[in-house]
């Protein structure tokens, strides 16, 4: 390693080491030992330009292992990204900075992705090369590869062992990503020891099962030999890339390399002296920088910035000669694309017959992706049941990454890592499908959707006890109130076509927020008084007059049954009023008035109707209302049998609004 | 294949043909491909007793393709477990039957597991196959190997593709579970079409590279091949065993077989018919079986309860000759141990100074290991911050099964799924903790759990914003409801030593109940007032004289910030109740009368106090309660700044309380 490479690497140990200390919390074992792999591929490798962080053909990078946050703003401190300061990396960790614990996308300019609950990098990782692969093969013309960049991620021996990553990894192989290079910093040690305390297999061979050129870098700190496999991987025209590479957790500290105990505290003053020492550090002082250091940094960041400067060149004389590629490219990037629909009469048609709300989801799903052509996606091996294809639209295949219709495989937590990645790409406009009750699957990467700002949408279908004969493994209760749960998460459970389209249409229009459509498998009767109100998430559909004296509010399925009932009610001569509540996260945004109008806080008795737990639903029924919701699981048998013997019928809710 | 196995095999296919049928609904493609191998390993290499489905050395079986149920059931109305009759199944996937539409432990005498979700049954049977192990090390004298059965599971491409396979494999492969042996229906066809779309790995490779030995069998149909691969996969004593057994999906069909069309749906009457001429059935009418089939599968049943009885002659012996060790297996198959600590002194101990959750409940588990010999379990990955660790108990692995400390690696799906079969086993009470946050990983299985009734305990630390630095992406927010929503689910959040004890009390004492502890991170200080009654969920720790103005409810950490704002409202005058709600489940199951002693009715000003969001809450605090609760997500900063900067402070509560 010749004297600034050292040097280099070295900073970003200490930078590390330095704001762990401070902070007094933090995880020094990860960039200690992996900062010459992280030096070598940001110097020497990956196309970047720190002066502009949304170059679209940069080089992504991920840090799944996001506990090593500090290897990550060391580099982007280095590097000058959008200012980031020494001061920002004194305020490591601390409420308020741009350098939080984790690394958090919007937070840090740099920044790809969050990162954190291990092995989602990996996911997230894939998708990113995904949306290379495709736009590559939607916009490059001879001479012009205007798409054309790697995918980078980092990650140990944590993130192979999360299932997440066998499913990411096994689609990345099948779909023959070779510009995804993953860098495995394999120091065998987790935080309860060895790894051969639990992880004893051959992770080269098992990454090889899964189509992927296998490479091995023994040394850690032999920055040519990481080099070199990095230019191998880059070579590999055909097959993703894994790189182990052998290092030591904690390198350089000599009470705590290799020690499980590097892992996740600072190493102490002492240490941190001592690591100093060590490394022959040539500062006297915490969070000093060489200035040959910076110097180097500046000059490679200068010539980063010249290989955007040809890309940008490149990429008008590529609009020059194509004009219509340009306004596909526009629109592609143009994230109000879903505004289009706002007055589309087609788009909103009313079916006017029973039908089930994911067959009407897949028509409008059919409608829009004839006119939104970056609507990319699909299911989780359910897509005949999902009714997610997009006819015409092609098979995203290795031959054919240009195919908009992608085969997840049986894979629900890795394809909403990869919808989220997608996402983050930028681009592109993905949806993910599969039964509802699958969302567990999903949930941990449906949380960093919503915590990363990303308006995925999720279509989940077979919604209820309403799913039948295949019982209560399949038949989603408290999946509702998973979901509703998660902040910045919006679940639409539309009882209509219209309302379906209005929950299509909020999905895609969304900028900040996922979006859950939650569709029946059974056909719905169809639904009087349904309309765009169903954007404001809650509103009358049927009404008395005066002040009512109970409010049903039901969603989904149940609208029908409420609606009933309050037929019934009313020509008993009560005054009812039925809300339909499709989203109850967009109600909550709305206007006191607007809510105080829908649902008046002096109409106590409520009752809410809904195929699911009632969990969630009492800040609506208060302590007077009543749900007619379901109590445990459910069973197997004919849906209509189902829907009978667990109270779903016009009888029962007029019994429980009765004896109110 | 011999006349008598060929018709009994055909049995098998024409019966689950005929239910599913009859259903208009089901999975035939499963059954008719698998049928071969199924019976091959049911007649002559699986130790079952078809009269005694109790016996615990038989051999397990778990077919984790639960949507092939009818070829389980198919065999077990052959071998007449439970008298599983023929009008049983002619109710096939009918509501209340014995037959539901994928296999439910608890409602089918013979079904090890409840199965529908991919790949459950995999992880399932590794906790299976570790109990096996670990009783075996425990109970097994020379001559007397009286814990010697293996576990067998079968599943198709779809198990193959959830990552919970591969993480649960991985850890059977480091433990070198050899008495696990898996059958793998390699069909290569998914609902979407050939496995090549989204599945293209070697998955033999993968296997190979967890340590399992492999083995194929090219024709699914080759009864002579699959047992052979049994024989060997037997043979192999320090690997688990991996059977690929390339079938036809649908086999005998056709018109269906080879294609996905077979998978999910009914033959249809002309289909079935072609099946039966093509297997040259015998019989005319549906729902018919051979009477040599029957007198076959009689003669098995008898042949198989003799090796029970072989085996009861050795326990016998057994018994005599240990009497210790006889004393020691009651103890082990006791389900009632956790009522010792009933009235136990030190058990219930106040822990007289300011403590963290977890370290309590360290603690207390540590104590009770001592008592419980069958108390097993462990972390993913996070044992010294879970405080999971039992001194003294040894780790499970490869080398030492006895060992009571399981390392589960970073792995929380296939934790819950080992933690649900370790309790599906039989004779051991297990555990599984990691931190709060990824219970979201864990939830798929968490749901089977209480499914399933299993009272299996899950130990979740660092419960809040109290994590701090490490920010939003390790900070629950809304996994408090998630787990709260899931029927048949406990969640216990303690506020001190008190509250710990009962928590881990009710967890080791429950029948058919999982509960989840959620600790905190960091130390809470010592609470006035709470005892006993937090067994009973809710329960007054502070009071006015007379009824309330207002009360406040909390849990865990905010139990103590609610006291000290109570406190200042009493100086001021009011009249306030504080109410301590370690367990919302528990609370709910209490009697009328107890739940309006705590909370009146006629209060209706009720303020919530919890460092999570109040989804779910609504219910408590009605229409005219308020909630300190947390609106969004987390952030990274040092915890105490946090619970400041997210309202968690005495003068936020006091303010809210007179805001009412």
């Amino acid at each position: 390693m010749n004297k600034i490479d050292a040097l280099s690497v070295n900073t970003i140990r200490v930078l590390s080491a330095d704001a762990i200390q401070k902070a007094k919390s933090g995880h020094p074992g990860l960039p200690l030992g992996a900062a010459p792999m992280a030096y070598e591929l940001w110097t020497r490798h990956m196309n970047h330009n720190p002066a502009d962080p949304d170059w679209p053909n940069r080089d992504r990078f991920i840090l799944s292992g996001g506990h090593g946050s500090m290897l990550l703003y060391s580099l982007l401190h280095l590097f000058g990204y959008g200012g980031l300061s020494m001061d920002d990396i004194k305020d490591f960790r601390q409420l308020g900075s741009v350098t939080p614990g984790h690394p958090e996308y919007g937070i840090t300019v740099g920044v790809e992705a969050t990162t954190g609950p291990l092995g989602a990098g990996m996911g997230m990782a894939v998708g990113m090369a995904m949306a290379e692969a495709h736009l590559a093969a939607v916009f490059n013309k001879e001479n012009y590869p205007i798409v054309d960049h790697y995918t980078y991620v980092l990650g140990g021996d944590g993130c192979m062992m999360e299932g997440i990553s066998s499913e990411a990894f096994s689609l990345a192989g099948t779909l023959g990503l070779s510009k995804l290079i993953v860098l495995y910093d394999s120091n065998r040690i987790s935080i309860e020891g060895s790894t051969d305390l639990a992880f004893t297999e051959d992770v080269t061979k098992r990454m090889e099962s899964f189509g992927f050129q296998t490479l091995t870098v023994e040394d850690g700190n032999d920055l040519e030999a990481i080099g070199a496999a990095i230019e191998e991987a880059k070579a590999d025209t055909q097959r993703p890339s894994f790189i182990t590479v052998r290092t030591e957790i904690g390198y350089g500290c000599p009470a705590k390399q290799g020690k499980a105990s590097a892992h996740g505290e600072p190493l102490g003053e002492e240490n941190v002296a001592a690591l100093k020492e060590n490394l022959r550090w040539p500062c006297a002082e915490a969070f000093q920088v060489p200035e040959e250091v910076y110097a180097h940094f500046a000059r490679l960041s200068e010539e980063k910035a010249e290989t955007e400067a040809a890309w940008k060149v490149m990429f008008a004389a590529y609009c020059q000669e194509y004009p219509d590629m340009e306004a596909l490219w526009d629109q592609y990037h143009d994230e109000n694309q879903g505004l289009q629909f706002k007055n589309d009469e087609e788009f909103w048609a009313d079916s006017g017959k029973p039908e089930a709300t994911r067959s009407l989801s897949g028509r409008i799903l059919n409608y829009m992706a004839g006119k939104m052509p970056n609507l990319i996606g699909g299911s989780a091996d359910l897509a005949p049941s999902n009714k997610t294809v997009m006819a015409g639209k092609g098979d995203f295949s290795r031959e054919t990454p240009e195919g908009c219709n992608i085969h997840f495989g049986v894979r629900e937590l890795a394809m909403t890592a990869v919808g989220n990645g997608l996402m983050l790409h930028g681009g592109l406009r993905p949806f993910v499908a599969t039964f509802f009750v699958f969302s567990d699957y999903m949930k941990p990467m449906a949380r960093m959707s919503a915590l990363m700002n990303l308006p995925l949408t999720y279509v989940l279908t077979h919604d209820s006890i309403g799913v039948g004969e295949d019982g209560p493994t399949h038949e989603p209760v408290e999946q509702l109130a998973m979901l509703r749960s998660i902040p910045n998460f919006r679940v639409f459970r539309p009882c209509d076509s219209t309302e379906t389209a209005a929950a299509w249409y909020s999905a895609v229009t969304s900028r900040y927020t996922p979006t859950a459509l939650v569709l029946s498998r059974q056909n719905l009767p169809t639904v009087e008084g349904t309309g765009r109100g169903a954007l404001k998430g809650g509103y009358i559909i049927s009404d008395c007059e005066g002040t009512p004296e109970v409010i049903l509010i039901a969603t989904g399925s149940e609208v029908s049954l409420a609606l009933e009932a309050a037929k019934i009610l009313t020509a008993e001569g009560r005054k009812i009023r039925v809300v339909s509540m499709p989203c109850m996260e967009l109600f909550e945004e709305q206007t006191d008035e607007y809510k105080e109008s829908v649902l008046p806080r002096s109409v106590t008795r409520r009752v809410v109707v809904e195929a699911a737990g009632s969990f969630g639903w009492g800040s609506y029924t208060g302590l007077d209302g009543a749900c007619v919701t379901m109590e445990g699981f459910g069973a197997s048998g004919p849906a209509a049998r189902l829907f009978e013997h667990f109270g779903f019928t016009v009888d029962h809710v007029v019994e429980t609004v009765k004896a109110l």
